[in-house]
């Protein structure tokens, strides 16, 4: 066999095509570059993006307001100046679309095709959701707290606004934060300056940008990025389970360097130290990860995280040896949960957290 | 005719489909979200980005420096800290990637699958690149001058780093800059940190990030980046003529609201004011936009820019009516050089400045 990155008519290209809106999708939004995982901190811009409608234009956080509205006792709105006065937190956070992955689940949804990497770390600074709606005091037969943003577009056929619901008692967590800065910054527009929601644990969805409206109601809310979307489905139709927490991965920054197009690996033989990143979204920690090599396991030093819902480094190191390897990584969290081998089935392609697989050729080049 | 927007099962897909390899270079690589044109300075991480290679990571610019070696008078390494002590240079410059527009250009290249996105403007700081060249005196036989970065990789099947080209000439133009800075802050990684080449006018392949070295040479450089891609060619073997400044192009900012998926808009009957900007890259400026509404043509107002590489604000008012549009924008430079209304053949897909076509559905809704 050639080498398939030094030759490049060798090279292998995969059957599956996607469509001009796929392709539209893919570079409107913004995946992380895998060797920026190095950094403790994605750094701006690197940071993983995924915005349904347009970026909102919001020229100044001054006039901004949130409307706590619906079953409060007391319903008020609050100036971005009222809660930059309240006591901030700063929380460093994983965030992970729930797309990510979907382009390996086949037949692939036609949507943003994401490959492995719709994940970033931030430090996002505000002040805890609890601490506002406190100010309001929901009603005692309030069952969730809705969501909403200001951004407005078309999905699922009907127009309508970003907005998406936590049921109270999650509402209430310490750690779900409506933030206006991140890595010690204001937002960035593309992020939802001025203000966001920030979950914790949950895939990317459930942080709302651009929050304009907190409402407290008493049923289950049915907006489109509700239940229209971001539910698991065994088929198109089915009602299904929604999408919430994010399941256990790891990610490895692939050795070596890359052939430009296809991203397959060259790497001179030897030992090789592998590192990465692994999370999962439990506010439980990551107890183990195996660097698979072939048929080899390497265990992996698995590194305590900074903070409950950030990511945490992981090193291995391998012998790399003259041929071709597919190395992947595969983690397990603290309550057994494990990523699996090949991506699990979901008619939209939610929640595919298989294992990673990188192509490397080593030779003494 | 039904809505296509409003009813997805009559959207109209593109039979135009790409590998698995350009959806991933898609992800990886950023285009600008078209709604940040509004911005005069695009928000951090919302620039374009393409890179060729791994992002390199250096930890400090402490122990950075620049070798200038080759046919030098007074060959030298400068260290970061000396660069930051010569007389500091802030442009507006709007860069734009060679490719964009390449997913057009039929049948298409297999690289990255521009549309019209890979464009952004920043203000970047820095030295201008003749006061480094006259520290190290140039010999008069140099005709070029080669710029290398760190940023290593495989393309046409050889293992290389990122290195262009300038002749002496160009180099000593007053506007060419070693950068340190971009929007007030140090270079994002991404974006070249510590330290790149500012090339404005030219396509971003000429600048040059991750900047170490600086060659002083007396023949035309041969290296992959510089003739081995980033030539317009008629046919793959070609010898073909190098990419070199951008050409005349405009871009409007959607109106409306965009269905997800096919990023088609959704507009309400009326006048709407249309944005947009407009660029060239001789350092001459846009003396005409047309915004184009089907047969009608409607003479737009263009804005002088702040800067002599920076682009140009325009607007122009159009009267919605209800049914389908397409909307689409030509600009025409001091020159008289003008966008075509289709794309001109490239092999690679590079230069394409074919007018954007943007589909509007017009309704009360």
């Amino acid at each position: 066999m050639k080498n398939p990155i030094l030759n490049p008519v060798a090279k292998q290209h995969s059957n599956n095509t996607f469509t001009a809106d796929e392709v539209g999708l893919a570079n409107r939004n913004s995946g992380t570059l895998l060797e920026t995982l190095r950094h403790d901190v994605t750094p701006v811009g690197a940071h993983y993006l995924l915005n349904h409608f347009d970026i909102p234009y919001v020229e100044s956080a001054d006039n901004w307001t949130i409307e706590l509205s619906g079953l409060f006792q007391k319903p008020q709105s609050i100036s971005f100046a009222q809660l930059q006065g309240l006591a901030p937190q700063t929380q460093r956070v994983t965030l992970e679309c729930a797309g990510n992955g979907r382009r390996h689940v086949q037949p692939h949804w036609p949507s943003q095709p994401w490959s492995v990497e719709a994940v970033g770390t931030a430090d996002w600074t505000g002040v805890s959701l609890k601490s506002v709606l406190e100010l309001a005091e929901p009603e005692a037969h309030c069952s969730e707290i809705v969501f909403h943003g200001t951004d407005t577009g078309v999905d699922g056929g009907a127009v309508h606004h970003f907005a998406r619901s936590l049921t109270i008692e999650n509402s209430m967590l310490d750690e779900v934060m409506l933030a206006y800065a991140m890595n010690g910054q204001p937002l960035l527009p593309q992020h939802g300056f001025p203000l966001r929601l920030i979950v914790p644990g949950w895939y990317g969805m459930a942080s709302v940008k651009w929050l304009n409206k907190i409402e407290a109601i008493d049923y289950a809310f049915q907006g489109h990025q509700q239940v229209g979307t971001y539910v698991y489905r065994d088929k198109k139709d089915d009602h299904g389970t929604p999408v919430s927490k994010i399941r256990v991965r790891s990610l490895l920054i692939p050795p070596g360097i890359p052939d430009w197009s296809t991203r397959q690996r060259l790497i001179r033989p030897g030992i090789t130290n592998i590192i990465g990143r692994a999370w999962c979204g439990g506010g439980t920690a990551v107890a183990r990860v195996e660097l698979l090599a072939g048929e080899r396991s390497i265990e992996a030093t698995v590194h305590p995280s900074s903070d409950r819902f950030a990511w945490q480094l992981w090193e291995a190191q391998w012998e790399a040896t003259e041929g071709q390897h597919i190395l992947s990584c595969r983690a397990t969290d603290a309550n057994g949960n494990q990523q699996p081998l090949e991506p699990r089935w979901d008619a939209a392609g939610f929640g595919n957290n298989a294992v990673q697989q990188v192509e490397v050729w080593c030779e003494d080049y």
